[in-house]
């Protein structure tokens, strides 16, 4: 599943970059459509949370580790299993959550920038994960960005986020975005504790 | 090339959501690999810049009308020439720009819900979206997003965003994320205008 999603994740950088011959469009298309419909009998048809929290097939999603990617296989963000995902790598070392990625043509705004709004979608991941490896996950209940320079497009990135503080259910994670060292985007976050979200737990 | 987009966003709402036995994945992955490598000579290898502002084969993207996908259609949110985009459908009324989507699988984050960070990136290209079709296109300078309720996914979502005011280089616009008429989060903006963006021609 890990190899299909990667080849997925090939096929849309090639497609939003492409400048190809109407027949050669015309064969990629009908192929991919032969696919879709190869496809649709294996089609999960759950309720979208139990697609969403089911297991891969090569493995359980681990609560333990120190790799949100476990937790969230499925992310649009850091989930190897979902071709929307660039993905984002985080790691977490015991007090900070730390990230890296390298967007390319998909995810782009602005000439030669990365889309502000995928900016904060990264942000939203970055911070809520953070919570969740200090067993402090919770729903997003304000997202603040504040963009100080251009995010370049196909250049590594890299992010880190830790808890300003905590006041009751409410969890204050910070973080930043940054090339080459130099910030270009910082965020803020108000987080609400729930039950409803997978906890961490502790490795023996 | 419009339908080699839809054929890509079938597919990935196909693989986000496979449950299927080993061999059936092995197929689809090594026919999608056999397309991308089929595509890799006609992949685009000009500045991202270029990738992005290019017309697509089938007509020149528009700078008039009333659709902010003819302003950006290779946009991760509008474009229909990105296999990113949902598409969210947008539509400028003269004053404000409405905005309809339902978001499927690969589109959530917590159980039956939209992530919040799709959410935001949603915001950030409508309120941006807005400030183009007033004339007051600019860059991103600080997003914030309120989420007050859960945001369904699978069901019919409608946005609306306006100009809040302007204060010289600044534009504030605000918006709200919709589902059966109830808000489900709102947003604010602070943008920069800039003349590095394109500008809405009006129609003659």
């Amino acid at each position: 599943m890990f190899e299909l999603n990667d080849a997925v994740r090939a096929l849309i950088e090639r497609v939003r970059t492409l400048d190809a011959p109407d027949d050669v469009v015309k064969d990629a298309t009908a192929t991919i459509n032969a696919v879709v419909e190869s496809l649709d009998p294996y089609t999960y048809e759950g309720p979208y949370q139990q697609a969403q929290l089911r297991a891969p097939e090569d493995g359980q999603p681990s609560l333990r580790g120190d790799a949100p990617a476990e937790f969230f296989p499925y992310s649009p963000v850091v989930g190897p299993l979902n071709p929307l995902s660039p993905p984002v790598e985080m790691h977490f070392d015991g007090e900070r959550l730390h990230g890296s990625v390298t967007l390319g043509a998909p995810y782009n705004g602005p000439p030669s920038m990365v889309h502000g709004g995928v900016i904060a979608l990264i942000f939203d991941e970055l911070l809520g994960a953070l919570n969740v490896m200090h067993d402090l996950g919770g729903f997003t209940g304000t997202l603040s960005v504040r963009y100080e320079r251009p995010t370049p497009l196909g250049q590594p990135l890299e992010m880190e986020a830790w808890i300003d503080r905590t006041e009751g259910r409410k969890v204050f994670p910070v973080g930043e975005l940054r090339h080459n060292g130099v910030v270009t985007a910082r965020a803020e976050g108000v987080f609400i504790r729930s039950e409803l979200l997978p906890g961490r737990v502790e490795s023996d």
